[in-house]
């Protein structure tokens, strides 16, 4: 493959010009040819409190416009490596998250199927277990990266075993991933109870809670996603892991959370894992101020791109 | 009965003190005893567009602090008339739309069941449907008057019978309103086609455009909604039959709508009928502005209270 | 005297630019020599429900920068017949409401005294009632032309006898208007009982409700307006005579009002009275948007200083 | 022609997904084969007050999703009767407003080449100018119907001869339009003096002023506007010829303007006209509240396109 | 005592469903039988710059809907082990402080007397001053924590010896604090000069400066903090003492805060403390975003409700 | 000189209260007699992305109300001290950025020759390269400090080369500064290519990211600034090197930015250096929330007050 997308040069079109796509990439719903897809997913029929996350997808399209394409502390240009581009969103049905799972993981699979890497942008959390399923069927088990302010791994909600707090338990349950290669980082926030912790410990998933973050610094939980090099990986970004100061935007907001500083240096941390695909979930945009979450996760698609791009061969 | 509810004297505790309830009204479960109950119900899982409606209830119990207990225009005070509380909410199923269905229609049952007038507190208008269900099984068909920009008789959403563009055309379908005696009014903007009028056309539906509204005066809708009196009327006000500047918290609003002066006016020309429930829905506050919508909304309310209390006998 | 003051002209100094005066006049403290003298009066410690209308000579001077000096309805260039400047606001005591009227009736005297007609931009309804007594002292009692949504002349709140809801029956009970030349309009609402109108209707108050004028037009109340032709007439404009789309930027907003376009109407019907002074109310930056009621509250300035100057004799 | 262009069918493509285009429409930059290219005119360099309009046309795109295909009042699918696309945007120069000039001439020119109506979706006023520009080269000087707060009929600005608020001297003067066959509907508001109206009188334009359209109606203008028919007229739309209540989000509101109905109302009586062009303009996202001003512009698109379809051939 | 009261389950009742109460705890006025009393006080009457701290109380509540039970850094189930229920809002009089310090004294006197810890949410902080006679009429003078960027030790505004400047001058004369067992947390920001730091020096209180907890972390702070236990302690914690990005919704904010990360690990390390009655205050809703003001005020009250039954005997 | 102009003290005249003025400072548009004046540049002709700057120095105005006059950590009074005065705005050319640079070394010009050092708020970022040539006018090539998430060393846009991501390329380029005694500060964000830093690596610029400042603290670059002792020294301080948590409302924000407290930290190490001139640039009020953004201006000003004062003799 020889050519390559770039987002035009704003300095002959300025970023605030033209349709808004995902890093003013182009526009090709098929996958083939692809090294990564971006792909928006707006379902938001599993939150709990704040609804919103299903305009996620066109904010952060509109806020990724700020993106240039040079990752100087990585020191890579994500575009000149990969071939990427923004693959549409997923037609999802609003009332019926059985029927959007299925054409979530229809999605995701035709994408894996045609070689690329999806990258996922919700949308509520609920659609991770849809995602997960899709890659589970091409690598396996995979290992797990999991930033968030909630395990999201409860049982059910009002008796649906589907919504944004479940998909992880769901996913266990369904033989998704590796617990044991799970990292899960950024959890705080009052619970139910001691037991709410329970199933992660049971199934052996590491958590680094945001208290430790603050306390020691990035490194403890970046050398425990170190140990999962060598393993497809599938990474999980709920922007409320970070501080509502920095994402206000989100439905289920927690206090004490990352900053954006340090939600950058984790996401860098990840650098030399084999990323399978991965999703940034929750941004609410009715919630958000300026643009600053729907900016915070565009440059959290961007760091996890150029993490890609950083171990994909020179081309 | 003897006592009233009455709003405490805000020149004895400030409108922004104590907990919100609908009008500062008493909070009383149990709607035996009451000729009003007000319920809250937080349902949005029928939206097609922007959600948040869920959120409605919550906000329009904070800015109808600002009602006073004497309406000037019709020279009632409905809290002298009639015993009204806050009944509290429905507790829905926020992922499940036949539940909840199930669970609004217990609670409007149980309200007609001991007498009580239902007043309605949306939630997005999906929840009319079961509200509907209930009243037409004490009542029989009633006769309706609709104020909405959409007719929301459309068949179905991806394949889904419910959601807030179809309750009624499934209220027809259940025979739980009379068509011929329906008004809807503030109908506007575009649609999918000339077809979409054909299902109240057939049904004998009398519409009153926005348009007509504007060019004719409130006058002839009035006309034709005072031809219901003497029959149990079923009253829906959808906030977005209001223009979006008086009106911008909601989820699908339609330019070229009423002034909020036009909608009381409306209001006050049902004066007369005798309405066995009525709700006020699609008050989505992630997209209002100091408040106006749900102020509105809460204003809504008491003319809807003062009517129904205008007909009752004096204490 | 032969030299007025004029904004700047916005084709040489950008009306962004410089400190943001009311109009963008000159700042000149000592009324002696002026015609008007507009007066920021920053105190809402008479406020019952949304609290902030201190902030609003602020923003009253921030967006009266788009203010242009000629008016092509009433056809005359206020600026170029009378001497207005910028006399900076009263140094309320925001912790002491007699101690403020004190300061405030000093304020308004010294600039009658001076030969100046005291324009003055609230700060909540409470301040009227020094105004008029500053202006009674002078005058004698005045003729009366109020715009409000509230009649504001309930007794007492809390045992408090001033506060924004008190001071028109104050100001009768100090001999300070004739009341049988006075003329309400705008008022609506739900009040507290029918005898909340005794007050005014005992008095010989002329009320023009909202509803009245959006049925029959402006003209009745014009009609009655021009009747105080030939007396010294007081103008009170509380921006919640304006409907909430239009103003939402206040304490306690009213659905139903005026819109702008009714208003400015109103206003320019004022035209061949003697106003001996005039205030503008009620503006709570923190509730508005985009400017847009603070804007709206520059334009009812520049409507009322145009019809004085139309009376005022060619320079 | 047999094949056209439908926005995707919101009941199996959610209006919140997939990337934002104008309606939904397919996104074509060759306007050959099209009868209407919808072009994005990004710039805001022309703008004294508040700057912004740049983003425009994105978020109109955004809000434009509400839109349905049917006209019900002009009884018109314009989908179905016109090939229309989203053309994309003018790359426009931010600093330059001469090199900006040039290319909207060349891609307005380039369309009414390939015999496509452009519709242009600004940016600020300024750019009426260089679209009247590749107008008249094909149609010679066209009348023209303008929807506007000002006349922008100035001659300068800090020296500077073009920005907003002369487009329409500097197009008179250079031939683009015929200012007997012009006429203007909702200037208001206070200017710099008398003169400022001269330009206008002196070349025989129409005016039908704000407080003429609130006193009479809209049908003295129309008719005004319906002796333009035979010829090709221009259209343009200032998106503060509104009130800011109904359009807050543009950059030098006027108080005391159309309401959304009236706006409406004027547009559908631009039936018959044979329209050659048009833009809107003025929509500055930044001061907009919940989409509602760039609503009312994808409403006032919609509304032209019309008019246009239903002049058309049938298909 | 055998029964204790618990926020319903959201997985049966939606966080978004019923009224707002503190934490969705039942609302019961009468304060005997609890171990606490969460007690709203609505007064902004002592506020010297943005108004609004009135609306406190209500949007805590709202948002408050958040918070779950458990708190998993302290291991403490407060619920569980202390009865804590809404028990409403003083009904201040909001023109009147000394009227309304009355008021509160008796309102935090009757709780006192009943057994339960008053827990307070303002309101501004002129506030702590009655809440504090209260306290000592029980309890004498107490130990104090006190978080704010201001030490509010001024003497007086305007005359006025009562303000939110003013309460713990007042209180150290009135002998209600032990001001050599005090600690300061937060203080920064430019003040009048050297002598403003006066007071407290020569009352011998222990001042932790923002700039130090920003160096040194939060340690030496706590030490000072932990010296306090064994005697009872009066907790007062002011909104701003948190940067301004994590609580905009504030009246006097000050750059160079706390993190909401810090704020939490500062109220931790009050575990062991005997409060013996605690204030949460000048939370001003009008300037929050997304309610994240109104949220870091519910966790800061959870996060002193764990304190207090963490030292609570076991169930 | 014997007086000094100190803000009004808050105690006697409300903060709320009288015409924005930076910090409260008497307006006086003629340097002479001023050790300090600041000087408004509200031009936003440079901007590239979101356009705003124009209305900085009227929002800075309008915050800065909050600031006192005594700094706590450099333990000075800068207005005791130095003489300062808000001296106006210059009347910037809106459509000519090259205009517009004249009229602004004019104005700092005549300020510099009056012996007072330019405190300039911006306003884009392009307006420094005009203050740096007036100032190199005078002092010759001037040391260098610079805060921001870019270099602005871009070479041109649009095939313009004077725009705010230029200023520092030109200034190099007419010898303004030396560049070997440039240290900027908070570099980050994706950028073009390795090669968009070539320009500062080839001409010796020292460069902190703000990855460093985050890891290793502000020491490290405080010791570089240090070095540039005994020579004037240029401060320019874009508010877009602060994370958009602490200043939302700029054009380009960057997520990973400074808290407001390092920032404050930062300047504050500015301690001692002879500051020749500075700006603080880059505040899009139109993106703020609740001033926050312009807040942390006008305390950026006023620290590097602070830290002119502290060098001054006593008075």
């Amino acid at each position: 493959m020889t050519s390559h997308f770039e987002p035009p040069n704003a300095f002959r079109s300025p970023r605030f010009s033209q349709l808004a796509t995902f890093m003013r990439l182009p526009h090709i719903r098929d996958p083939h040819g692809l090294n990564v897809g971006i792909l928006g997913i707006p379902f938001d029929g599993g939150t709990s409190y704040r609804s919103g996350a299903r305009f996620g997808p066109r904010e952060i399209r509109v806020h990724s416009a700020l993106i240039r394409p040079y990752h100087p502390v990585l020191r890579v240009s994500p575009f000149e490596r990969l071939r990427v581009a923004d693959c549409g969103d997923v037609d999802v049905n609003p009332m019926d998250i059985l029927d959007t799972y299925g054409r979530i993981e229809a999605a995701v699979g035709e994408m894996l199927g045609a070689g690329a890497v999806p990258a996922c942008v919700g949308g509520d959390h609920s659609i991770s277990l849809a995602i997960m399923r899709a890659v589970a069927r091409v690598h396996g088990p995979v290992a797990f990266v999991h930033f968030d302010s909630h395990q999201d791994m409860w049982d059910e909600y009002f008796g649906n075993r589907y919504f944004h707090g479940t998909p992880f338990r769901r996913a266990q349950e369904e033989g998704l991933y590796d617990t044991k290669a799970t990292v899960q980082i950024g959890i705080r926030g009052p619970v139910y109870g001691p037991e709410d912790f329970a199933f992660g410990q049971t199934h052996g998933v590491t958590v680094f809670r945001a208290e430790e973050i603050h306390r020691r610094g990035v490194e403890p939980a970046l050398e425990a996603v170190r140990r999962l090099k060598g393993r497809k990986v599938y990474v999980s970004f709920d922007i409320d892991s970070v501080d509502p100061a920095f994402a206000p935007g989100t439905g289920t907001p927690e206090v004490g959370g990352f900053s954006s500083a340090q939600a950058l240096e984790l996401l860098r941390g990840l650098s030399g894992l084999d990323i399978a695909a991965f999703d940034v979930v929750e941004v609410a945009p009715a919630y958000d101020h300026a643009g600053i979450t729907a900016m915070l996760a565009a440059n959290v698609l961007f760091e996890l791109l150029s993490v890609i791009a950083q171990r994909a061969a020179t081309p």
